[in-house]
């Protein structure tokens, strides 16, 4: 079919709906707003660290507005082609839907986070909103498809897992218990309290070991040597439940119709 | 069938015992409870902290003096509720039974050390007692269901884990008879006999490695580096047989019967 | 059958050879052999530790000569009672086979090593005796029909699990020459070359950071997060080796034949 | 069929080439290659070691003359024996694709760092020649038949495996965020700008913990306890991934095919 009898409003909004891509994978235009989103999430990064945002602040802003520019156009792009969706109601319609949607509230606060910095802000609130740049990170979620799958497959095993958080923070407060009790007045500071005791057991129970508060007595440390092998224990049941998801999430979806 | 032909008993009955609740997952007398248990779990934790006892001490205390009023009427109300279980022999039969069963002891112990600071408790057993809170948690095995088979599947299982841990004990003990051996006069503190080095294997083998124990020597070290391998190769064992395990008990508790 | 009519050699013979056993699982004399192997390696590791050693010396000397006597008991009471076994050749001749046997060989160095510090040795040899006690965990390999059959497993995946050690060990040596590239002028006697650095690459790769060494540059810190990922990736392929292993292990040993 | 009626240039070349050894696994010639690779990468690693170099330079210099006209013995060999490949056209054809093969450039290179500093070689690039003789543990490539077979089942499994590292990146860079937020005030140093946090996040996801950067308020302690918690979910991803791949890869290949 000839491109001269297809709108441009059509054009635009397949290139941006990665459903309406008729081709397979991703649409060109998308493809190129998955590098601008991970350009942007890499100088929000960056521009946090005050020996590259002190000399060079003036080119981060630049960029910035840039990003920010690019992000109000991709908005209003997707906002004037959404009337092509094959949805019911009106254009207008659609449209509000559209506006009220997760993902496009997500591109509101990314387009807002971005420019606002330019009217005009105070310093406190600057930082926050250098926080929440980071935020456009989750832009990419709209991109793929194989993650949507593989979050239903997640939400199907939704209940294996919460049992097995449920029994390794049951764990942690028996530990934590344990050696409140028996280095409480050892290392007041480490143990003097359950609260306290319950950094030591999630670090110990996850296997970090950062080696700020470690158990000295002897009853400690066989406390603790149990709840080590507990952790070895608690770390193979996801390990097991995640297999099982993941080969699931996979049978449903061939290679051939990966969005990559 | 009118609620006015049912005994209240017999209603009280159906919302204590999960077995006794005909529509599936937690009658609301039991949800209610669930709410109950891991608020006093909470509250016994943080009132261990001094910085939240010391200011707030009266509060804490008229919490636990609820909470502890609250399990008392929910032991009375199981107690008298039980005769309606069909079980063979009279209602104080039943009573007996429920009274010397290993869940009703553990509520009764929980009322017991809700209530007896109230009482009049010297202060070296209030810290016991305080602990001794924590065992609430313990309530919550009577609400899963899930929690019971995942129980029984391991069940089946213990020969093979039972393996694991007796080949993890085999391999620490090794490892910290090769320590000892080799640096055992550099570190005496820390090697300077098999117990003193077992718990460096225990930090090890479990990946944890906290930093307060680790080899200097080359061939320490050289001990050392064989031991994380084995550790890498044992935390693989529980691993696979855990996975198998879950599989297991998952496929004979399809998801629409479970208790939540 | 009536005892009277079986001689006590073939009695003794049953009640010491696993195999011979036909009631399934360990004859109650092999059961008390276990126990006493347990004590004995209990015994051996808490004698390392002055602390028990020094004010309980004579008591665990004459645990060591009761321990010495009683495995020269049984081995004496093995080399009596194989004439009993169903192989071909004399008495003498099974005796003699016995002898040489690996088993035999570890039995008669358990009596050795227990009983030689009583006969008269130098303090220096008395270290290594006392180290070489451990090896009486060894003994209860010949109780274990199931560590035998996963043995036979893990050895027929003993290619699988070579590749993976030898992909580990080409990771951790390309990780040790980066960090010595990097950080060898910043950290000379942590990664002044490929040697001092593999202690660091080993712990990293294992996942246990000790803490004793860890780079400090940037580019030292990015090839230090790219082993690290590598590590989670390797940590995962001998999990799914052991768990197929293991697996088959149980699949051709069913739950009644096992012995315990 | 008799050796005398095949040319020596053949008999060569069926040593060489890993596909040409009809009787499977590798061929004496290739044995003693792999041998020779692993003296040589020990040597590499261990000239690095100034104790080690310092007093026995001379003997390591030897070492690696000899190293050096081997491998040009080998490359030679493999040159002059290529034109008994199978492949349309000339020898010199044959030739020339084999000089410019992956493989054949490696060897020109490994034969390269190893005579280059007896022509004469600033000190400067002696270091980087030192290093990159480690380069030569890339010869045992050729010879591993399996390890071409694994690579091919991970590739298969490349979108997965990308997935997960995606999914860990994006976890890193929201925990760092995170504790930017929080702690970024409290320790600059470590968490003063996201680039800093992110080493925490990398150490701390992979549950290594160096120890060297870790939360020390209530609110960083809550969230690194978070990103704990997904380090172990995530872990249990790859361990998944590969335990298939892993499956797969060795149902294709037969035990009786192995390279070994």
């Amino acid at each position: 079919m000839p491109p001269s009898r297809i709108s441009l409003r059509s054009r635009v909004y397949r290139q941006l709906d990665p459903r309406a891509w008729a081709a397979g994978g991703l649409s060109p235009v998308n493809k190129l707003l998955v590098v601008l989103i991970l350009l942007a999430t890499a100088t929000a990064i960056a521009e946090t660290e005050p020996e590259l945002y002190g000399p060079y602040g003036t080119w981060f802003d630049a960029l910035e507005l840039l990003f920010g520019l690019l992000f109000l156009v991709e908005y209003g792009a997707r906002l004037w082609s959404i009337a092509e969706d094959r949805q019911d109601g009106s254009a207008l319609a659609r449209r509000l839907r559209f506006v009220f949607s997760p993902s496009a509230l997500l591109d509101l606060l990314v387009v807002a986070v971005t420019l606002l910095p330019f009217i005009g802000l105070n310093p406190a609130m600057l930082r926050l909103v250098r926080l929440l740049r980071i935020a456009r990170l989750a832009k990419l979620g709209r991109m793929s498809l194989a993650l949507r799958r593989v979050h239903s497959a997640l939400w199907l095993r939704r209940y294996e897992l919460g049992l097995t958080v449920a029994i390794g923070v049951a764990v942690i407060i028996v530990g934590a218990s344990a050696l409140y009790w028996l280095e409480g007045d050892l290392q007041p500071d480490k143990f003097g309290s359950i609260p306290r005791s319950l950094w030591w057991a999630v670090v110990t129970l996850t296997t970090i070991g950062y080696g700020d508060a470690y158990p000295i007595s002897v009853g400690g440390k066989i406390a603790a040597a149990l709840l080590a092998f507990a952790g070895v224990g608690l770390i193979a049941l996801p390990a097991g439940i995640m297999a099982n998801a993941m080969q699931e999430a996979m049978r449903r979806e061939p290679a051939g119709e990966q969005a990559d």
